[in-house]
């Protein structure tokens, strides 16, 4: 099997597996109970909260659990719009985002709130010009992802941050699923930032939201004694042991991973950029785990289960999409509907092998010459 | 150790864990994936949550899964307020709910919902005549659980759907997580009911809500494709395929565990009522998992860190309440401040032995008399 869709999910790291199991069976009490085996359980909560927090350099108190980035973004949105109601009702965003995010601010814009998408430039980045242009007395949040999960396109969210430092009653999301673990995130100049666990080697059923000290959320689930006020629930200690240990171990190999997935990218390019009838979305701004391309005229499912035949696995869009869209993500950058219409994404890891990408290509090229030969 | 803290959480089955692991490891591929790794992974998805509407009498499309029983309880409540605003705005509940309830509706109550609270009768009982005099043409939804979690008293549930169901616009929502897995469920006449998986010998982070076909919801989480269109995320496939293990596991065991526990509790009953300190809040209706104690006049945190000093686990109220609240359930049902001040849960499981409640008794005697000799 050759696996190229490690933006939808990651294998578990065995190692991260055993520390969810140790836990499930050492640690019996309900973090909440006070009695000795509870308090026992919620010292290891405690340390692994503060093992997320020393990670990304924020406060123990900064770190709010939840099950996975779905429920983080919407926990941070509506957690925002609900707490400072009287603030303002416009929300600005990207069309670059996850539909976690696109689907909440629909919602809400169903709710009477006013939903503002910054212009991407064409190299797709946000244009800060056109971010001030647009940040008024109703501004209440800016959401934008750090990376893209179709195309794999970097924001520079730091620097997104210094400028709306400038504008006080603004609070500044971002969605960091498609970026933690895979490049190095600075959270110094961000209020809310959202990851999750399946998408570092880690388990399904785990995100995490840093909410800085500074902000206020209203609840999505409301409730008794948790691990923190913002998030009701008995608190999964294994689960969150799981997502600290998945944390550490991705972190902790973070440059090499970076620089050998890099050598895979420029490697997977030189060899797509020899077929004319590939067309690369990705561009310079890309993580080198995401490598977008489209092929014109050749429906992207046709192609995706064509290469499945080989037992080669990638994806068309992201895996949360629905499947009857355009790409909005391809169409954003390319303006092309063609482009968007044909989209695919390969994703790597580093976890994948050389001989992985080679494989990949050969048989790519091959099934695109059948399709089309099939099509004239 | 002898933990008697059963209703906090419960220790995993082996079986349950296996099956986590080996899901984990065998099922790589996201569930929302169109590829064949995906397609795996949601067949087996879909297998779990026909086994969990197979063992509840209720369709496919009837479950959803959550985070845990918490989640369950905020999507029932907040998505038929969200989803029926025109309908209502009042909400009729008991003060024998659990926080993930009450802390629930009295949020609601600040945003302008009119909260409710039926009549309890002295035997711990809704009360029928008083829960139909206050229905009305604003009510939208009534919430009651199954089993009060720190007293054990069960509701006629199914009496009480059938009561509703002459109400055409009125909702019902029921919270099961003390009922699943300790006595037979009917969901007939209920329309939305909740329970969690950390209760039946499961695993922490994941629960279910069965909404019957005809409800509507506006889901709490937002976003694309997952298991149901009420709650997006990645499905986390293992933990939902834990839970359906977890739910045959402890449903195929469920008539002979209740006898064993039956014959306990009426042993620990028989050994508690010879000490004429010990008021006995649990009554005939409660299930005989819980045995909720007074002792006036000792704090009940002092007695519960005592009988830690001999490795005895029990509670003080539930696990997620309030540490310096009063026992709410326990006023409801005595109208007594002293005794609602001074309670004690004991749940109990199949695993426990008799041996343990015979330790337990001895111990807690010895405590008492020692309390109160410092005391006096």
């Amino acid at each position: 099997m050759v696996y190229l869709d490690y933006s939808a999910t990651t294998p578990v790291d065995r190692r991260v597996l055993e520390s969810f199991d140790r836990t499930c069976l050492e640690y019996i009490g309900n973090p909440n109970s006070i009695h000795q085996e509870g308090v026992k359980s919620k010292k290891l909560l405690d340390a692994a909260v503060n093992q997320v927090a020393d990670l990304l350099h924020v406060k123990n108190s900064e770190v709010i659990f939840t099950s996975g980035a779905s429920e983080a973004n919407n926990l941070a949105i509506k957690g925002v719009v609900n707490e400072y109601k009287d603030r303002g009702k416009t929300i600005i965003t990207t069309k670059l985002e996850h539909s976690s995010i696109l689907s909440c601010v629909n919602y809400l814009k169903q709710n009477g709130y006013n939903i503002v998408y910054v212009k991407i430039n064409e190299n797709g980045q946000v244009d800060l010009d056109d971010l001030k242009s647009k940040i008024n007395d109703d501004t209440l949040l800016v959401s934008i992802a750090e990376v893209n999960s179709e195309i794999g396109i970097t924001q520079d969210v730091d620097a997104i941050g210094k400028v709306l430092k400038e504008y006080k009653r603004v609070i500044f999301h971002v969605d960091g699923t498609q970026a933690v673990g895979k490049k190095p995130v600075n959270l110094e100049n961000i209020d809310l930032y959202s990851f999750s666990g399946h998408k570092i080697y880690g388990l399904k059923g785990v995100g995490c939201l840093i909410k800085k000290e500074n902000i206020e959320l209203t609840p999505l689930i409301h409730g008794g004694k948790s691990q923190t006020k913002y998030r009701a629930g008995t608190p999964p200690l294994a689960l969150i042991v799981s997502m600290a240990k998945a944390l550490k171990l991705i972190l902790s190999e973070l440059d090499s991973n970076y620089e050998y997935v890099k050598s895979l990218k420029e490697s997977l390019i030189k060899k797509l950029e020899k077929n004319e009838l590939i067309h690369i979305n990705s561009n310079d701004y890309s993580i080198p785990h995401v490598v977008n391309i489209s092929i014109k005229g050749i429906k992207p499912e046709t192609l995706l289960h064509a290469l499945e035949e080989d037992e080669i696995y990638v994806s068309t869009k992201t895996a949360c999409s629905q499947e009857d869209a355009i790409s909005l993500s391809v169409y954003t950058i390319t303006k092309d509907e063609e482009l968007a219409k044909s989209s695919i994404r390969i994703s790597l890891s580093h976890l994948t092998k050389q001989n992985e990408i080679d494989f990949f290509v050969d048989k790519l090229n091959e099934k695109i010459e059948k399709l089309i030969s099939i099509r004239n």
